[in-house]
């Protein structure tokens, strides 16, 4: 994301914990600061991408914080997956200090992002997100206003998460049942292929039929961590998700079975273990009763 | 399914219950029997594609059925979505008569069976499926074989349908909650589209967007009657699919509030009266307590 | 059941499959018929109590079966817990021979049975449930008239068994949570016990803090059965059970693990293996993130 | 509670935000605090019951707090039912500043307090919790040691009180079910008091079937809170509640409705609805297809 927005044109100000990091984009012109505060002083916007709610309120909160650093008029862009209730807490905080405050969630891997394939949902006051969409734009291919309040694309971006961690669970689900029916995983996952034609069946279909859960892409830690936040978020707005409730209890399963550090694409195992396919493989027989 | 038969130069011979379907064929060059056993009399293979169990029972074992009219050696290839055990009581009924027996179910709505754009299925002697392929490519895009069993295609058939109604639940439950956040359907839909990149994403997200679940595409009462199965044949092997089994629940209330014509995809008005969506819109908030 | 009607002095003619079964009532007074047929004859009622449907329906339809040995005006009282469709049929074909049919489900283990302590649940015509009513009286602490249709009796029936597979599942995932946090399932059933005070929580909640899971009081795979019974009943009237459904997966998977001889109380395993309790003691700590 | 204290002859002074409950006692022989600071002040333990995590923060760390009056070697006894993390982080609180810290939540009703009647859950160092039980003893029935960590015995609490909910939604439905067959909802309910004989059952069953849910005996509301702690505890020691899952989602449908001050028995109106119960009355059929 950085890279693209010096791509762009866009002057930039960076400070990371690692400072290795940060020294890497030094090269491709950006600026270094030795703290939140510093890299939001003096500039129009700040952009914040962290791993969960407490590390956005260190950042922003903290000492040499973002919340001190900034000046007025200028906007907190936060692109983390956090909570509905922090979005809304930060939105009253900077209100209180006349800055702006968008957030601006995206969809895509690592990958996406070096190739400024990332979707950007931002949401925000109107007149804000026009003034920074050109940020937007540097650093996806595609951005979509998700409402006035920022708290709206937070929940948009878990809705999301919540939708493939879905697709995760229907094929891990589909998946053991072939099994325990003597089919090969490969062969269903080809036809899912054809049938869905998405990239995103296509991608996590072969990690779950290969097995290949480590390294992770995405941590299953992380993504209990987004499927709570989604549930709460809906409850928020008085809205159940069941299937979600489904993927966190299996998740929770997960992570007792030591999988935290895996790719979330191995809740797979959850249901490959409830179908005793670890065990002796079960006869195979239709017979359902 | 019947005029791309012909269109590949087959020669063929038809049956249905409505005299007028039977004779649009004629017109194309089939010829026209007056039962199941006239059609399944002096050829190589019989298909048969009925709306359930009951059907195909009645088709085959009934008086004048294809079990009576079927020489030894030739085949019936059954392309209707059935339970599994059906097909395993049907590979025993036709063996003992010394018939063949192929379970062939289809993935592809109306239009693309018109348009030779079927998925096939195919599961059964290898033999026998390598000796009808021809049969296969003649009504599909693309044919994966299934296994030595014909009952395992069927379950691939079921598994495929409930990972289509688990994309429809999520679909339901994700804009329940933008819904109940102010946030608008379409804009969800636009993103999910974006993300998921797949026609089927695509073409069902725009019904529940749109609402317009009449007429119906595949009614409701055919969908849960496909997720029940689902379920039974997942137990049959020892699998349990949580997901299935919610997405059962949830048809169930549909058809309690007289959804059983509409479209299956109006599982979603589920989700939505559950939120009280269809109440005084509640006033959006995201607190979660 | 059979010697509790001799004890209030009734006539008895009995069949079993089993002729040792039979012979034992015949030292307390019980005439033995050597088939369906004949045990009907002449009565002016005929118990039934059988494992499943097809068992019913083979002795009553079967050849030497009910339907043709019981007189007009007589009565079929059927004591399994069958389904709601099944019912319907009795119903239909009893009425066609001009016999009364009369489902009268029962609750309580055999040693209730021995003591007449059941709980009998009859349901069919009225002036039929009131002219039998001294059977019921003969055989149970209790007797609830549920309905003029055979067939509610059968729900009931099935609902009360599933209000007990609830308890169980409950009392599972309770006791997996309380191990993982490092504490005893013994101390955690006898808060209960102290809280709900109930006959059925001290039974149940013993075998499962004991793990005495065989010999089975009530084996696993008659539970589940049973279950499915509740779910198909409840969908027939228009009416979802998801704690039905989530127990059903939860057996399956059991099954899948070789517990269908079990008691259906170790259903308490599949909780177990989801926290991984079979597993190295996790390290209890009560941090949720 | 406090009453009990001070019948069993125990010193007894008493702070509460609203003056007049706190007057009340003093006629009864209580001490009247001015805060919480000055309750604690000079005692050898000091109770606190109260409404959730943030009521227990503030009464503990607020300005004028608890944790500021108490003195070294005496005890904070809480009784509320809170997080087993805010229990955790009280454990550590309380151990900086050299105060005993015991975890004693209580079940019963606000009657069964009243009557000395309540079931004590403590936790925490055992010669703590020794030296106190004399307290616990005068205001319960019964007292139940749950471990030496003090979060234990929170989320024994915790899962008793979803014990109690589970029965609550397997009652609702059942009921929604019956009533759909066209049957009386009392008439399950003696059936099911006759069957599981217990108290509890008793009285809710009476609730829902009356649909007497207002006024609450305990708001549906704090129900919701308490179910969520359940869940988060339970992932906190790797364990997941699928039940306790679907409980939650009825919950937080049934304040999408409007029902937050209702007793929480009214989630039963989530599976009526379900069933489309407040529409007209389905057609009782038990056919299931």
């Amino acid at each position: 994301m950085a890279r693209n927005l010096l791509r762009a044109g866009h002057e930039l100000t960076v400070h990371n914990r690692s400072v290795e990091k940060a020294n890497a984009l030094a090269k491709d012109g950006a600026r270094v600061a030795k703290s939140p505060a510093e890299a939001a002083h003096e500039v129009e916007a700040v952009f914040t991408m962290l791993a969960d709610d407490p590390a956005v309120e260190e950042v922003v909160f903290g000492d040499q914080g973002i919340g001190s650093g900034l000046r007025k008029g200028a906007a907190h862009i936060s692109s983390s997956t956090v909570s509905t209730d922090l979005s809304q807490r930060l939105t009253e905080e900077h209100a209180k200090r006349k800055q702006l405050y968008i957030a601006a969630p995206v969809f895509g891997r690592p990958e996406a992002a070096e190739a400024k394939k990332l979707i950007v949902v931002p949401a925000g006051g109107k007149q804000a997100v026009e003034r920074y969409r050109p940020l937007f734009d540097a650093i996806g291919r595609a951005t979509f206003v998700c409402g006035n309040e920022p708290w709206q694309a937070n929940l948009v971006k878990l809705c999301g998460n919540f939708m493939i961690a879905s697709m995760l669970e229907t094929f891990s689900e589909s998946f053991a049942a072939i099994q325990k029916a003597g089919l090969e995983r490969k062969l269903f996952l080809d036809i899912m292929n054809e049938l869905f034609a998405s990239p995103v069946y296509k991608n996590y279909g072969a990690v779950i039929a290969e097995e290949k859960y480590e390294p992770a892409g995405f941590a299953l830690k992380l993504g209990l961590k987004d499927v709570k936040l989604a549930i709460d978020a809906a409850q928020g707005v008085g809205a159940a998700l069941p299937f979600a409730s489904i993927i966190r209890d299996h998740l929770v399963s997960a992570i007792a079975h030591g999988q935290e550090q895996m790719d979330w694409s191995s809740i797979a195992l959850v249901a490959s273990r409830a179908a005793a396919l670890d065990g002796p493989k079960a006869k195979a027989s239709s017979r359902s009763e």
